[in-house]
């Protein structure tokens, strides 16, 4: 048993954080066991891990993510969706079939990740399965989770990014033999690009290996209006974009689909029957001119939301930056209409926390049985004003705070040190 | 004669950036004399600042910051404009009749806009002229320039924040006596916080200050549906917000108006006819849910649009991400109207830099007789790739860089050490 003293925040209910000043929690074997205002008497004389002044709060988790577009962060902003895609994107995803090129950009997006305190994303790799093994890998050796999705695709993009069905079955089953065990941290996810980039038998082999292995799902879905065109031109037999994934069996409750802007109506209700999760990716809906995504909608409607960073559509890997951007976005919706609140920030919080986490198990809160995933905040240099509270503090942290301030990263109970740090 | 040395880019023109790789800027007296891709004979013997393959860019400039708010940074956020200021902005500014208070906190101010590249700033002070002088001297102590308004306000605001007239025109006789001078970097403005806070005779006497000592003038407009219908009752008069301001002769080309999110029809016309310049202050507009600003509209309109922080409705000093913001705002008026063109990151950077530089002088540009106001910008962190462009490593830096790759910042030609090292 494991003891970690410190300023404790979380959020195990939505609307309003848990603040134990001076707290305790109380870990074994990588697992929560409590979370104390006093330490109890049986525990007593075990080792505790005092950090003193600072804020402990769980780790974050990235809900979407592109590792192979890692070159092109902060760059390419001059275009949608789908121009995007083919002038800067796909040229760049070409580059993962050299596995020495992958393995020396994956070194520094786990870094990145890590850095900004993510302890578990759900990232999309390219389609080869080489370099999507090390990025795996990579994850893995750092002691971070996730899932990692190796893409698959047979349309609509250079033929170097293309694979046939045969050659996308192979390599998942590969991928489910290296990686997928129960107590694996990091394990595959089966990964249709989306819509436009796979064709029919395609999707119904991703279909079959979510199902044959209990895989979960992840794509995109109703980002941007000339993709949502081109859906329905390439899918005239589905009702919308959503059943063009629901009719190959791709939407269940461990499916998560990025974006959603302009999900509504029909797609809404499909969405919340199957229980599937929404990564919220604000900034990416920004750069690439796709819309306001109806955040509040979705959770009213009890959809699990998490936060996606999305580089390099996002240019952001702070999934606190995230957390911003979503109040922000919320307010844009409640300027037009304040019927809809705008999110507040425990409800960010936990969207990309307690919401997310629920994707890898039991992530995300300090709740008993939870994984210890958790971020050390040293805010000392915020603190201008001894007149703040514990929660301003936190505020002002995810606001103006960045990776300088984030004194310790825990996954799974273990203090994880710098992925480059590794030979 | 002083030669600087490096990867030179800035924006002579809206449209594009000038960039000389490995050019030569020439600076006497605190000003360019011109810039060379090749060192010319005759300045061959002078000396030269070698920053070899970092970036040299035009300083920043914000044209809106409230220098009171400082402790409220990134937190406060779940209110919009009348009832944030009520619950959050008076009783902070209250503080600022404590001299003490406002030395300490204005030297982590002054601090905080020259990290992050800040080297200009038109900022809002407190009604107090004690702590207006205190600001002012900090800011010439530390090198920097700008214009520094002590606030005007008689209504509706705590009894604290009140001043009488003659108490506004004695403290603006004192203060242009003490800073107003051809050579200061550090002049004052006239400030009436907004319609709402000025009786029409405190308004009266602003205009007549302004004229009188051929001040510019700083307030805001048109940022929110509610304090514009407040103005509408205060000012029945008045024909829209802006004219509220005109009718006291506070309009003209050396007005500076924050945010005119809602501005339009005859409002923009007058505003335009004037020479206003608008300062777009995008993360304040999102964080009390103010709206988009159609920054597109002004520029199209020849309105010149600078960049603010507004700190502390914005949360972030640096201008480098209100570049983001501002482009990320314009997406979304592109995305619902495709003839609305997004901002591009040359505008952009022209808005905070040259654009913004005009209400200071000849500010803002590498221009011959431009003062030499400089980053160097040491991204070499970022440079994960050898085949970025420089215009690409300058996109990235804007991105997702920050204050640790500025490795220097130069004000009129001077280099300029951070303020807290000032004794």
């Amino acid at each position: 048993m494991q003891i970690y003293h410190a300023n404790i925040i979380h959020t195990p209910e939505r609307q309003r954080f848990e603040v134990i000043p001076h707290g305790y929690v109380a870990v074994s074997d990588g697992r929560v066991e409590g979370v104390y205002r006093e330490l109890p008497a049986h525990l007593a004389d075990c080792p505790v891990t005092d950090w003193g002044d600072r804020l402990l709060i769980p780790a974050m988790n990235d809900m979407h993510v592109h590792a192979p577009q890692y070159r092109n962060q902060g760059i390419a902003m001059d275009e949608e969706l789908l121009p995007w895609l083919q002038n800067y994107t796909f040229p760049e995803e070409l580059k993962y079939a050299d596995t020495a090129y992958a393995a020396r950009m994956y070194r520094h997006f786990v870094h990145d990740l890590w850095r900004h305190g993510t302890m578990r994303a759900v990232a999309f790799a390219s389609v080869h399965f080489e370099s999507t093994r090390i990025l795996m890998r990579l994850l893995d050796d750092a002691g971070m989770g996730g899932r990692v999705g190796k893409v698959n695709m047979n349309r609509n993009c250079p033929e170097g990014l293309q694979e046939s069905v045969e050659e996308a079955r192979a390599a998942c089953d590969a991928l489910v033999q290296e990686f997928e065990r129960e107590d694996s941290r990091v394990r595959p996810i089966v990964t249709p690009r989306f819509i436009p980039s796979c064709t029919p038998d395609l999707l119904a082999a991703c279909g079959e290996m979510a199902r044959r292995y209990h895989l979960p799902v992840q794509s995109h879905l109703s980002e941007n209006h000339d993709e949502i065109a081109l859906v329905r031109a390439l899918e005239p037999e589905s009702r919308h974009y959503a059943d063009a994934y629901d009719r190959y069996g791709l939407l269940g409750p461990s499916t998560v689909m990025a974006h959603c802007v302009w999900t509504d109506g029909d797609e809404f209700e499909m969405l919340r029957q199957r229980g599937v999760m929404v990564a919220h990716c604000p900034t990416s809906n920004f750069n690439v001119a796709s819309g306001l995504a109806p955040v509040r909608r979705f959770l009213d409607a009890g959809i699990p939301v998490g936060l996606g960073s999305d580089v390099s559509a996002g240019h952001d890997f702070s999934i606190f930056r995230m957390m911003v951007y979503a109040i922000q976005v919320s307010k844009m919706h409640y300027e037009r209409d304040h019927s809809c609140a705008f999110l507040t920030l425990s409800e960010a919080f936990w969207m990309a926390t307690k919401c997310a986490g629920a994707f890898f198990g039991r992530v995300g809160s300090f709740e008993p049985g939870y994984d210890f995933d958790a971020l050390v905040i040293d805010d000392s240099p915020l603190v201008i004003d001894d007149s703040y509270t514990l929660l301003q503090r936190l505020e002002r942290f995810v606001y103006i705070g960045d990776d300088r301030h984030i004194a310790a990263r825990y996954c799974q109970g273990r203090l994880i040190p710098d992925p480059l740090s590794i030979p």
